[in-house]
């Protein structure tokens, strides 16, 4: 098998020029229409009259003229001409930022399209990007995970997957399990001589390690990764009436949720995310937990247990000016507990007993600035982890893939296998590594990759 | 009086760096903030990293690099750079075209601002381009309309502004009118010598006359620029139960007034605007026309009447299978008449008798490209005007202030008025001419204008 592999591109050899909107839906000040491939200036240039044709333009030049066909004058415009290998695409491309009116822009497309432009597929520009080597896989998913990113942590983790942070970390112990790969694959070229051994045993077993632990952190990254980008989900959970619903209302700013002072207000869990200090929370308001035989309360309380246990964060409410304090009977948390004393403003003393019990807020009036800081005091602390993160599930599975025949090697190597099985382990383990990065792949990943991206990137 | 008055810009003199996202708001492939201003280019230069600094870069060139701010990067990005005058503004510029996340979009605008930069109001753009020289105020007023654009014909009449057909005309007129202007005042300067003439009436008055011509076909140019921009008026009127309400359902392609076979379905008249050919009009169901003794009814039967009247194209239906065919009786009608026979399909024998009157059509089957065709032709027709129409209130008004002081000027030179008063008209005349295109504007009319834009145009 050979490692280099890279699919068939035949079917986009030639590939045909490439136009779509790039700018947000809407009518705006000005919008951009992007046009890439090979035939893309000469394109351009049939409907653009300036003071030079754009055939003549410098790549990273900007012009401005008319978009005109036979009499009829379609707008004003800047074109921006990009040669290859020199643009998003590495290809020739041609950017025109028109006036943001959707007649315009529609027309000017419709226009592109008759003069023989091809409309793009969600992603296209991308995908092109990733086969003419100007990025790789993990760098192209970036830029939908940077196009989407609603928080600081989110455009951090989208960024720094977009230069390569993941990429560089993968290749890397790649490249050193391919050079001994190969050795122990020599190996069986001379398989008449058995005391033949190329690839040492030793150094090998030490590099199996390495990669294991390192797969091994970067799977545990996922987690925090995973809840960067989706947000660190956070149950708030208690009795009936302490106050749940009126928090969530308190943290999002706005009456999400129906408040009133009949307990089992909330039955279905409620679910808003919110952001503080650039970290994205997704807030679950539950239903209290008491005896009930309501069976629709029952339900309720069955949610609030399983979002209880699924949740990062744990907000565990009481009542400050009830002296019996209900506790909470959940088995199985994983996340981390915040204890939050609700109703401060009901209290009048504030006796010794109370202050071990958490952090004291009145949601009601909105004092929960002491909660809001130890949210985010423990999101962080879950996120000092390694500096490469992994936030996407494909790389997760390949990772797992990868870490799952890694240990079959190490295992190999303390029972002495033979090169020939090692061999099929580590090629296991190349080819989930090179999956990540893109360098081994197949048309229906790349498929399903670029499908998830908005047309015109 | 000055006439080559312009308002004290003491205020605006020293014109801060403005910056704003002019691509429509949302999340997209990429959103383009545009900078403005002395220092934009230094300004942008402390957030951009890349090959080259901005401030060596020449006009019209774009170049790859990071938003950085410290240690925290927020996004790769390329930068448009162009030098004053060359600009649209007509100031230093940078275009930063970033990926389309909210979140990146609306933290590089905040960064801009902590640099020093201030969030441009609605219209700041165009209005210094406007304070620079670079357009005059039509041409301003033309790229809120280019921009808000939705079929051809309003893009074409927002283009011609845009390109100074308005301002073309007009300033000639006044130009003309200023030298007669300055020879009249100078006669002033001589009043002891009576029978000094500077100013020829001969001439003055066929001036007089040709400009009095050229404003009033500008005026009247106004009715159809604005049925461009507001739309052609449709009025469907008719019987009850002739099918108008399915005719309009058939024109928008969609369930949009309530059907039903039972006399007076339609009671309030229902709107809604409609492209045909890239002409836009404004169709107007309405209620049936009958004998009635309902309150609600009658109602709509005086909507129907108004809107019948206000109309440019009134569509008077009849049913092809009733013999008495009902006869409209609306007076004052403005517009043109189309007559359509509804229910063709239920026509078994097409009798000599029905061919005279008006276009058959069937709405419930869809068969309506007959009318559609002559609602174009009518809409056209009712176009062919002069090459430069006004299709703004605002210059509408100060055309017919300006024609008003016109007329005053051809009565005064019959009536051989003295060179005082004829200069007062005059002067009225070149002050609502110079209004219409900028040269005689004061704050409060140019806020009122930028107002209306969006912001970062």
């Amino acid at each position: 098998m050979c490692l280099k592999l890279k699919i068939c591109y035949v079917c986009l050899n030639k590939m045909h020029t490439i136009c779509a909107i790039s700018t947000p839906y809407g009518s705006g000040g000005i919008a951009v229409i992007r046009v890439s491939g090979e035939g893309s200036v000469g394109l351009v240039d049939t409907l653009f009259s300036g003071r030079v044709k754009l055939a003549d333009a410098k790549s990273g030049t900007v012009h401005f003229g008319r978009i005109q066909r036979a009499e009829e004058v379609l707008d004003e415009v800047l074109c921006s001409v990009f040669r290859a290998p020199r643009s998003f695409t590495g290809e020739d491309t041609v950017e025109i930022a028109c006036h943001g009116s959707l007649y315009i822009q529609q027309t000017l497309l419709q226009w592109l399209v008759d003069a023989g432009a091809q409309m793009a597929q969600p992603g296209e520009f991308t995908r092109r990007a990733f086969l003419n080597g100007k990025i790789d896989l993990t760098q192209a998913e970036a830029v939908a995970d940077l196009i989407a990113a609603q928080s600081k942590a989110e455009k951090d983790l989208a960024l720094s997957q977009l230069r390569g942070s993941v990429s560089h970390e993968l290749d890397g112990l790649r490249e050193r399990l391919l050079q001994f790969t190969s050795l122990v694959e020599l190996e069986l070229d001379f398989a008449d001589h058995e005391e033949l051994e190329f690839a040492d045993r030793t150094e090998l077993t030490l590099l199996a390690d390495e990669i294991e632990q390192k797969l091994s952190a970067l799977m545990d990254s996922f987690r925090t990764g995973n809840a960067i980008r989706n947000g660190i989900s956070v149950a708030i959970v208690g009795a009936p009436n302490v106050g749940k619903s009126t928090l969530l209302n308190a943290l999002l700013g706005e009456q999400r949720a129906i408040v009133s002072d009949i307990q089992g207000t909330t039955r279905d869990t409620i679910e808003d995310t919110l952001i503080i200090d650039g970290i994205l929370f997704r807030l679950i308001d539950t239903a209290g937990l008491r005896e009930s035989a309501d069976t629709i309360e029952q339900m309720g309380m069955e949610r609030t247990l399983r979002a209880a246990q699924d949740a990062q964060i744990v907000i565990l409410m009481n009542d400050s000016t009830k002296i019996e304090d209900w506790r909470l009977k959940i088995e199985d948390l994983k996340g981390t507990i915040i204890r939050v004393r609700n109703k401060a403003d009901l209290v009048k003393v504030k006796g010794e007993r109370l202050k071990d019990e958490g952090i004291s807020i009145s949601a009601k009036n909105g004092e929960i600035e002491p909660l809001k800081r130890e949210l985010v005091r423990v999101a962080r602390a879950s996120m000092q982890t390694s500096a490469v993160m992994l936030s996407n599930a494909r790389h997760y599975e390949a990772v797992a893939r990868a870490h799952e025949a890694i240990v079959r090697v190490q295992q190999g190597l303390a029972d002495g296998l033979s090169g020939e099985l090692l061999s099929m382990d580590l090629q296991d383990c190349l080819t989930a590594l090179g999956e990540v990065t893109g360098k081994i792949t197949n048309q229906e990943v790349l498929s399903n990759i670029f499908s998830k991206f908005c047309i015109g990137k």
